[in-house]
């Protein structure tokens, strides 16, 4: 197929003058997408795409929710913007609804424009209040764009940007299938991973470290859910030594594990609490800071020395309102939860024990990760930490053949679809998969 | 009068749950705005205000503009987001209207979602096309409240977050009314000013050097207009030393001045410039960078480590897309440039002359500051560098009652309404100002 002339002329504008994220820009070919419902896409030749991704994982409600899409007409029709500074009844209303949604009494908010700038902020309040400047984070994690978010990060996009000076230390999370502690079992991972968190405070200077940023469950880095043990043993160190708790819930929150937030499965109440993506299911840049009584008393008589132009924005917040409203008024959140439990879960163990390219699968919710290996019993990766492989490219691209978009980083697939994904929606992608896999199985050793 | 009962609620959950920028958050009274259009906004009381502020220097193109809440709406029903590796119709048509505006051949654009971020990745490109790490900055500036953003930022809200680690630099920049080099005259004082900086090079290294951000018009520190000699100077070191040169036109571009970015009143092409604020007038949160042949082909090969969820951000790009067209159709920016140069100039200088609290007028286009002192013969500000003083919450508080809402830093009033103002309503503001000017009046030495 070919492109339309409209698809052909944006992609021709599209390599003329955007400069693309994360890339080298002399060898990209964008998919052009003009169109976009529920859980599927289309791009510029007219194939409808099943999005397995949620874009970058934030349309949580799925793409042109209509109550949605009708709530940022009404907004713009009456006030597209205002300055952080005034109040107004958007944004007020954003605030209450998220605020009974965060757990514990994080209940006042600050607002940003996207995830690395709600970390950046976060970063900011916990520094201040604690008076130190050290924040320890694990490998194995993404915090953002921006030069402390990026250094936050634990992974290799860290690297070109890391001159040794952010104040950053990073540790090793629990994962027990490449694990660190050489551990046998979640509960000895669990303990052995806590363990060295607090051995690396101990030498690190429990007095010099102002927080520990941890994703509730990491996203991007592979979806590896602790165990509620690992996030309240974090909560006790961080009690004992004064240490904030940034729970970073930008990809883990707003109903992808199946509950508002992912630390509500675990019962742990962070300090503060970073989100954006699924907020507004990123219909309109938002993100924001919930923020513990503690943290905003802090600021109560000395000025937050942080802010921007954006802050609050009305349209961002009045598309964070209508979406909240219709993921409580639909179910959304339980549905995320039921399909990983009764569809994607038991879907993707199937596919696990046909395919001998999976070494493991794992996930809750609609947030789930296909770790690929070329070897089950050596579990070596099947593209190397940091990069790609072809058998990952003929993966993607078989996926892409087959009418599904996948997520994809090093030798893993994740499957991030909508909240509002369906029973049929799901096995039809698992489907997909399933004869995509044959791709990647090919590729291994038992393949010879 | 007193607030409606919306107002009222308002007000009352954003004192609950909403935590506001740069504040102390115990002594909030947050003014609740309800409505706006073209160059006025409503309170939460009813009370009509003209917006000689435009709300954070941001909506140039006036509130409500039919063509781009249609415009915002229009996407809204067609595609509300879409991932940045994918190419689409309204980013790739903002990337092309941008590009078409920009000064020389920066024709590339990156885009963000705000002006710091902006900022935060131009410097990282800078950074890493240089391979030098050290950034040069002038006092009296801001750049953005991200933690690379505010270290450039040459203002007190940089301090607390100052940790000595940003590999930032700041110098003097011309100023003839507090002038740092003793000069006597604006030939003289961009004279003293270049060579202070070429020292300043001299002693910092050349060959440690990444890049020099200025704004080409510092905005929030009081709107100095420099000589285009001054830019053409640093044009020539940064030549010289092969850094890169950074033009902040957050706040100075799209029309701000009177032309469609402040540097082309000095004919003068930057390496990068960062843009946000007027691109859309602040509808969606958007910002970018505008990035030359060179340093776009440092990442032809190696991928840039940098991005976001939300570049290009297709509700954001479609705004931008109908507010440069409008800007474009109606004229706007060569308004801005006509009320500047008949209206406000002229106006303003008419209040200098009878007001002994106005120091100094200076500006251009829609983009003025009054200077208050308490003596013209020493210049001491109404307010100190950094805080306030009763003469200026008299001041503002005289304004508001007046019907003005206007922007104020320490002892600056800046006079920033919309681009698209009328001669009308711009003597009407000049009108309120005057009255108001009486209460700063009884402050100076003069009243005694
Ligand atoms: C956990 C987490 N934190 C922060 C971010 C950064 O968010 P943004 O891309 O909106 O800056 C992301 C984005 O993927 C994320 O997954
Ligand atoms: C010159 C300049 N640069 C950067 C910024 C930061 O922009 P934002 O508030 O959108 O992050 C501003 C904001 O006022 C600005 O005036």
């Amino acid at each position: 197929m070919t492109l339309s002339d409209d698809a052909a002329r944006t992609y021709e504008l599209d390599r003329r003058h955007v400069f693309h994220s994360w890339s080298a820009q002399a060898h990209l070919t964008p998919t052009v997408l003009t169109a976009a419902e529920g859980c599927y896409v289309w791009d510029g030749e007219g194939n409808r795409l099943l999005d397995f991704s949620s874009m970058m994982v934030n349309t949580n409600i799925g793409h042109q929710h209509p109550k949605v899409v009708a709530a940022i007409q009404a907004q713009a029709a009456t006030m597209c913007t205002v300055a952080p500074h005034f109040a107004n009844d958007a944004r007020s209303e954003a605030a209450r609804l998220i605020s009974e949604r965060t757990p514990g009494e994080l209940d006042t908010i600050f607002f940003t424009n996207g995830g690395a700038d709600a970390v950046e902020h976060a970063v900011r309040m916990a520094r201040l209040h604690t008076g130190r400047y050290k924040v320890l984070t694990r490998y194995r994690s993404y915090h953002g764009g921006t030069e402390t978010a990026v250094n936050l990060t634990g992974d290799p996009r860290r690297w070109p940007n890391d001159h040794g000076n952010a104040g950053v230390v990073h540790f090793f999370g629990p994962f027990l299938y490449r694990s660190e502690f050489h551990a046998h079992d979640e509960a000895q991972e669990t303990e052995r991973a806590l363990s060295h968190l607090a051995r690396t405070i101990e030498m690190e200077g429990p007095a010099t470290i102002a927080a520990i940023v941890l994703e509730s469950v990491p996203g991007t880095a592979g979806i590896m859910v602790p165990t509620p043990e690992y996030l309240r043993g974090v909560r006790e160190l961080c009690d004992r030594y004064g240490i904030v708790f940034i729970a970073d819930e930008v990809m883990s929150g707003f109903g992808r594990t199946g509950k508002w937030f992912a630390i509500q499965h675990f019962d742990v109440v962070p300090d503060l609490l970073t989100f954006a993506k699924g907020v507004n299911s990123g219909y309109v840049p938002l993100g924001g800071v919930a923020i513990s009584p503690a943290i905003a008393a802090s600021f109560a008589q000395r000025p937050y020395p942080g802010g921007l132009t954006y802050s609050g924005h009305p349209l961002a917040a009045a598309a964070a309102v209508a979406t909240i409203t219709a993921m409580h008024e639909e179910g959304i959140v339980d549905n995320a939860f039921d399909i990983g439990a009764r569809v994607l879960g038991p879907g993707l163990r199937d596919l696990a024990a046909r395919h001998p390219s999976i070494g493991e699968v794992r996930g809750i919710g609609v947030f789930w990760a296909i770790e690929l290996v070329r070897d089950r019993v050596t579990r070596e990766p099947l593209a190397p930490y940091g990069g790609t492989s072809p058998a990952m490219t003929e993966l993607v691209a078989a996926c892409r053949a087959g009418g599904v978009l996948p997520f994809v980083n090093f030798n893993r697939l994740h499957v991030v679809p909508p909240c509002v994904i369906s029973e049929a929606e799901a096995k039809e992608g698992l489907a997909i998969l399933d004869q995509a896999l044959n791709v990647a199985d090919a590729h291994t050793v038992d393949a010879r």
